[in-house]
């Protein structure tokens, strides 16, 4: 027992969740939503506050007919004033996409897993690596604004390989930022992180990538999402990846599940003092729309069953 | 963002996972587990490492059906070598009923919620406290050597009374410390606890009570149980009560669902290189067991479903 007793960290006052239902999501579950759904979902979320969305992916349609509309959904999403649209690129064809289209941000995957990189994108790390240096290459040619960040996927482990080194996802930080992109997030594709685990990666990753590193990617498929979460939270990270309905997962990493529901890190970010300008009521809201696009798809989270404490809804009031 | 970053607090080497399934877990739902059957699940329990049970509650068979075995039950814990049982007692009556059979430790419910309070006990908390002194009397003038722990509910907030002021959780844990309790635990009884006010409560009660806090309870009901769990172990808190299953709840709390589940916070302390114990696969063998006992009841928890990761098969390997 300490003596005195810890003090925790104090924690930001401010915190951005991005929206990842309509990609991370949408991509591992086999309805198809139409655009118009789409549609209503952005606008609706757009009406809850939420001001960074992840609209979808530029992959070829054939692999991910789920997202075959992703222009569309971001030409619409490109309407809304203020609202920072987010596509997945996995290669120079995807970024080339996202540019023309003037995307504001791109997200390159790169999985420290070499398995997974192989299983996922046919490439290994380093080639992904280089694909990215001509990306950033290309991107000043054109003179283009789209941001460039770099998702590290399997970042804490994988269910094809098993365990991925922490010098492996530094090594790979320092690697892609040498290579010009704007910033990376470390995310925790399969569930297998934990908050100590957290701890350490994002301390051992800032060191070299300062606030470069600015978001955090959990899923919640062993219970362990928002604890994972708070850990990154204390470490000063103000951005985290989240989907309404916990809906997500990888195609190549079975056994994944969803991602940290949107609904319950918002909870757990109110209920602390940090603030994210998303509303509770319309989240739930649109978790019941999405449940109706997604019928017979299983949704996840918890904070939907019991609702916000009495205490909250004083404070609301 | 920090810089150097923070560096989380090391964490203890070891922790106690209390199994409240049998007390907590049961009195919540409506289902009669035979006698023969909690005697299994004792036993199997005990196979699968867990060595503090609290076994159930000397109250008033007509309150409690449920719970009317709990001296058999007792007794047959007393003959598992180095278990110790903890019964729960409301009042004198089921403190000495505790002492009659020489338990190991008898916990005492004390709501920081007035409101709860009534509802729970028919008595304003500081009548509890003054009972309380008088337990701990009776103890003396018995020379019994049953350790009494209070289990201090409703210590971050009430679905009746709504908020619960940190100062009167406070004052109560020294009330009860100066009638001579020999320790204490802060308990989520409907889970509105967050991360941040964990580490808050835990701060200002460790500096009142030392060493003499050492239990930290907390309910899944909105998701945060496991974040609520680690943000207590960063505090030095090393014993947790949980139950298979997630199954638990209070009758007089409205909207209160399961305590976390032993299998989630088993898995989550372990991948965090916390020594619990406990064995996974045993527990999750008893959690299908106990579904069967209690058929038609909704058991929780999240690790069962995915399993552990594959990294941490290799480690058991």
């Amino acid at each position: 027992m300490p003596n005195p007793p810890f003090s925790a960290p104090p924690l930001p006052r401010r915190a951005v969740i991005r929206e990842m239902g309509l990609r991370d999501g949408l991509q591992s579950v086999a309805t198809i939503v139409p655009t118009a759904a789409k549609l209503e979902w952005l606008r609706d979320a757009y009406d809850a506050g939420q001001r960074e969305i992840e609209v979808g992916s530029f992959v070829p349609p054939k692999l991910l007919p789920q997202l075959a509309d992703t222009a569309e959904v971001l030409a619409f999403a490109q309407t809304l004033p203020g609202l920072r649209a987010t596509v997945l690129v996995p290669n120079m064809k995807g970024a080339q996409r996202a540019m023309d289209a003037n995307a504001a941000s791109m997200l390159l995957p790169l999985s420290a897993s070499h398995a997974h990189s192989l299983a996922n994108l046919r490439k290994a790390p380093d080639d992904v690596v280089a694909e990215i240096a001509q990306i950033r290459a290309e991107r000043d040619a054109r003179g283009s604004r789209t941001q460039i960040e770099v998702g590290m996927s399997t970042a804490f482990g994988c269910t094809i390989q098993g365990r991925v080194d922490a010098d492996e996802v530094v090594r790979l930080v320092q690697a892609v930022l040498d290579a010009g992109v704007d910033c990376v997030g470390l995310a925790d594709t399969v569930g297998y992180a934990d908050p100590a685990m957290v701890s350490s990666l994002f301390e051992k990753v800032l060191r070299v990538a300062g606030d470069r590193l600015n978001c955090a990617h959990f899923h919640d498929t062993r219970g362990l999402g928002l604890a994972n979460c708070y850990a990154a939270l204390q470490m000063g990270i103000t951005r985290f990846d989240a989907s309404i309905g916990g809906i997500g997962g990888c195609p190549h990493a079975p056994g994944a599940s969803g991602n940290v529901a949107t609904e319950d890190i918002a909870y757990m970010l109110h209920s602390m003092g940090v603030a994210t300008g998303q509303d509770f009521d319309q989240l739930l809201a649109l978790r019941g729309k999405v449940g109706k696009w997604l019928a017979g798809e299983q949704l996840h989270g918890n904070v939907w069953r019991a609702g916000l404490p009495k205490t909250m809804k004083e404070q609301y009031a």
